[in-house]
């Protein structure tokens, strides 16, 4: 349980944590509604966000409880009838709430393994009942029209899986809440001004990059990953946060390290092989690889989760393409602390990674306005579903081409050249 | 926090009074929904139930959480407009799952006290604000329209402000539990069977009280009450749980031993003093004296909570009527303990009570069936709200006048003398 974990972690350096969240991460404006999605184990972090939040103005907060046990235990033991149908109130809360312009605190702290021995099918298809109940919801999220976060906070479960050695769990939870503060620059009170910092620097990076207008990047390394990747022509290349429709800057995700773009949804040649665990529906899938041809995937395997990545690109439209292309240094903060954390925001943080399914709109010029065609018409992917995964090594190379068949070292050994 | 109780309770008895809750509370049958209502320190108990549930057949089940320290916080922090507007998911949550034949589980475990020092003008306005919206699901709530049962769980404010000698949380919640279960009638795995038995004694005093048509009620203790009160022509007293529409029983709370009625709007005349605090909205009243002239209140006071006592009278409408009788001996296995529960389930199942407010429909002929005019023209008061207040006593006399004239003495020194 989480709240045991209450004498374990640092008071001020939670409440730090909380406040580069609400502050740098939601940009939460006086006034402005919030919805904190968050565990029923971790509701000793839940109230802090949300006197913080009121704090800073908050008209009113939301709570949107969710529990690892009962979502399992519905997986197991429902009508199978359950997994067509999304509850309509809930829906109609992540519509009317995005609508009114509410921020949304994501407070992830699941078992990386959750659904292990769930019956995939019903994954799946709840998995594709969700995405068409939240259209409205996600649409506003991979487009700048609502302001969101996403952060991590340790479970009893999630803390034991990264730490299978600590002497008890709550020795795992203080472990991870030490690695959690180190990765979100955490301590002595200057998380703000550090993240100021950091900003500026992804900010100089992703300019540098964007001036290239390279057509194509080649990318291989020694784990067996060879990639002739084409890029939109109009691509962008974003990181250090997003800016909302509203005009102001906020984080989606705490931490990131990430500079991305899109891919050339028909424009990937070659083989990718997978560096570290995937979490896909509360499951793991480990020692992958997929090929792709003309973009579309034409054949993978994993030494354990085949099925669940069989699901994972058969099942929901549009998963069979790529729709996202980040650059991590091997030499970044996560990295460094050489944990695996079982978790996306973490690992993906902590390595180049690629993402089947949705690319963001915004990596093309104009693309948060275009309609799904249009989307399509400008080169990148669309999905009602997104899924990074980790592909990043030691001896990663990343080749840039320009227009003119220029070849530019962007990444030697793991980590930028440029 | 309540899941720190985990080690104190005793299992087989937990799941004991799981059993007792979905089989005969409930009366929970194969393909239907629940919703469970729950606070989220005690998800423990709510992931139990939820197994228990789906066990016996339950399609679906719903978590509803709550959480006193966020409710609390929105109340001091949360912008002034909040408390006019209902969430319209959960109205459509409660809405949709009651119309869908859902069951209804409210698992109490709140601080008494958990509103102290909020805005009173705040508590009634979303008071007000929430007997609108749900007026749908409470009007099925009180005429059988679904079933459901309320019970409680210990939280460690709740256990704390029972037992405040206990030497530490943990011992107030585990003395919380055992007295739980001796009044729930839990223990060596018979409650079951002895809630047969129990509901059988119930039924039988209930015929008898039936069988009487009294026209008045003259109820005397020492404490000061002093009441003559009418009840309407076709009044029916009920007890032993209810009956639904579809036929089915269920047991409205648990523990339950009380017999009641609906006085006559109009008909009661005098002074009812209260014999145990009153929670109301999350404070106290306590030392209350309330005076009634042809059904209405026309005076009041109160030692502490005098204000929460006035908002209570004035700000619902129907308030200032009484809605419900309820005969509870003074020798009863909850009034034996000698505990105040401060929680009003326990406490109006210790002693003789009123409520202001809403008449149950049931209480007179054919009641379930009419609409507010028709339920008034019967002679029962109609509210958006209903607030029980006990006034048993060691020394409570009733006595019952039938048509005729004829005296008959109901109670005599606390206790049935029928």
């Amino acid at each position: 349980m989480c709240v045991m974990s209450k004498p374990l972690y640092n008071e001020e350096l939670l409440e730090e944590y909380i406040e580069l969240v609400i502050r740098k991460g939601l940009n939460l404006q006086p006034g402005q509604q919030l919805v904190i999605a968050c565990s029923v184990d971790c509701a000793f972090f839940a109230r802090l966000a949300m006197v913080a939040a009121y704090k800073a103005g908050a008209s009113n907060v939301h709570m949107r409880w969710v529990d690892d046990f009962c979502s399992r235990t519905r997986f197991l033991m429902a009508d199978d009838s359950v997994f067509d149908k999304y509850p309509a109130w809930d829906k109609l809360l992540m519509d009317s709430l995005s609508d009114e312009g509410a921020a949304f605190l994501n407070v992830i702290a699941t078992d990386p393994e959750v659904f292990k021995g769930v019956d995939s099918n019903r994954l799946s298809r709840f998995s594709i009942t969700t995405s068409n109940a939240l259209k409205g919801y996600f649409g506003k999220i991979i487009t700048g029209g609502v302001r969101w976060t996403t952060i991590t906070v340790p479970s009893e479960a999630w803390a034991n899986k990264v730490f299978p050695n600590a002497a008890s769990a709550e020795e795992a939870i203080s472990l991870l809440w030490d690695r959690i503060f180190a990765a979100t620059r955490v301590g002595d009170g200057k998380a703000l001004e550090r993240w100021s910092n950091h900003i500026d620097a992804l900010k100089r990076r992703v300019k540098m990059l964007n001036d290239y207008r390279f057509t194509e990047l080649l990318i291989k390394n020694s784990a067996g990953t060879d990639l002739r990747m084409k890029l939109p022509k109009n691509h962008i290349w974003k990181g250090s946060g997003d800016v909302a429709k509203d005009g102001l800057p906020f984080l989606p995700n705490i931490p990131t390290e990430e500079i991305f773009s899109a891919p050339y949804a028909n424009g990937v040649d070659g083989t990718v092989v997978g560096t570290m665990p995937n979490v896909f529906q509360g499951n793991l899938i480990e020692d992958f690889t997929i090929t792709f041809k003309d973009g579309k995937v034409v054949s993978y395997d994993a030494k354990s989760g085949r099925e669940q990545l069989a699901n994972m690109i058969n099942d929901i439209p549009g998963m069979d393409k790529l729709g996202e292309i980040a650059l991590v240094e091997y030499n970044s903060p996560i990295s460094n602390t050489g944990v695996l954390f079982y978790n996306t925001l973490y690992d993906e943080n902590a390595s180049c990674h690629l993402a089947l399914g949705s690319a963001y709109p915004g990596c093309v010029e104009g693309g948060d306005s275009m309609n799904e065609e249009q989307r399509k018409a400008a080169g990148i992917n669309v999905s009602d579903s997104h899924q990074d995964f980790m592909f990043g090594s030691a001896d990663m190379s990343i080749v840039g081409v320009t227009a003119s068949g220029k070849e530019v070292v962007v990444f030697k050994d793991g980590n930028f050249a440029i």
